[in-house]
């Protein structure tokens, strides 16, 4: 049923969908149009309905959008269930400190259950009930988890020799938050989330003055 | 000279494109052809010569194009330069803090000059040099200093009471951290930095056993 080309950006659309599908059943709204999501965020009705056109049939001509139906189809989409994601953090810093406290993550099933970090002060203790292994233990522990992608906030400068290791491992994923823009191999995927590259598109639009 | 008809996803790129050319730097390498690039990051050739096509010409036909000079185009572009950026952060929580101790935004000349919170046990402190003031004092601290965006970090159930705030001051930005998708107005620019979706992305990915 799902067409593997389905674009890039669809996908990376799907949550922010779900988000104001969310928004929307919190205000009691049992059905939405097109034009309703434009007024909620800067994509144009043709947009949501080319994007929504990839996963079938999910909404009725003239009559718009099921919200209870349309969020549990893009919850589905997405792999959101009562199952739990179970994940592992690499670099125990300060950025996965913010992480293992991020309420947001139950929303999604999200679980982080390990951390790893090379510095001794750190191992063997434990953040928000997540205890904090050593480096070397990080492949013995990940094929002995049921983890299949891990998050990585290591310094820049550790970020390839990580990614190194990891590709030995059955890891398939890694949300990638160090200042490193990587591109791993086919076999993994990576998102990179760089923090300061949104930022730098900020003082573009700003310096410009203008808004798109 | 720079059209404002640049499409959002190119601007999107040019902060990766910066950070490869950085570290194409780094390795001692003067010129580099698209093919390089692509064996980078997975952007097609074709897609870096027409982002790039936007901003003039910033290559030589059949000879690559030079390291040095795109990377200082691409920062100026970018807005990035001696000049000190100025922000402060809203809500000082676990992303607050990470944020204030984030060591790569000195690279491109961001400064956090103030913090806000609700929370009386926070007011009056600092978090690295960075004062935390209480949220009454927002708009008089805003009008004082040289900021033009905000990092917004609060819970997501008050994020609309404060972006109904900051659209009565000179504020144009908003790099949006809570887990609520906003869009404010045409005056106010807003980054949505969402992590939960992000990790969803990769949910989607890892279900499918596909990667594009």
């Amino acid at each position: 049923m799902i067409s593997f080309e389905v674009p890039k950006n669809t996908i990376k659309r799907l949550p922010i969908y779900l988000r104001i599908l969310e928004n929307l059943e919190e205000e009691g709204k049992a059905v939405f149009s097109s034009q309703d999501f434009e007024s909620r965020m800067d994509i144009k009705p043709a947009v949501l309905r080319k994007d929504l056109a990839y996963f079938g049939n999910l909404g009725v001509r003239g009559q718009g959008y099921n919200v209870e139906k349309l969020k549990a189809e893009i919850a589905g989409l997405l792999g959101i269930s009562s199952q739990v994601w179970e994940t592992a953090i690499i670099g125990a810093g300060n950025i996965a400190r913010a992480l293992m406290r991020y309420g947001d993550f139950k929303r999604i099933n999200l679980k982080i259950v390990a951390a790893f970090d090379s510095n001794p002060s750190k191992i063997g203790k434990k953040i928000r009930d997540i205890s904090v292994y050593g480096m070397a233990d990080m492949e013995k522990q990940i094929a002995r988890s049921s983890i299949k992608f891990v998050i990585l906030t290591v310094p820049g400068k550790a970020a390839e020799e990580i990614v190194a290791r990891l590709k030995r491992t059955r890891i398939r994923g890694i949300v990638n938050f160090t200042p490193r823009y990587l591109q791993v191999s086919k076999k993994i995927k990576v998102l990179n989330i760089n923090i300061t590259a949104e930022i730098l598109t900020m003082f573009y639009y700003l310096k410009r003055g203008g808004k798109k």
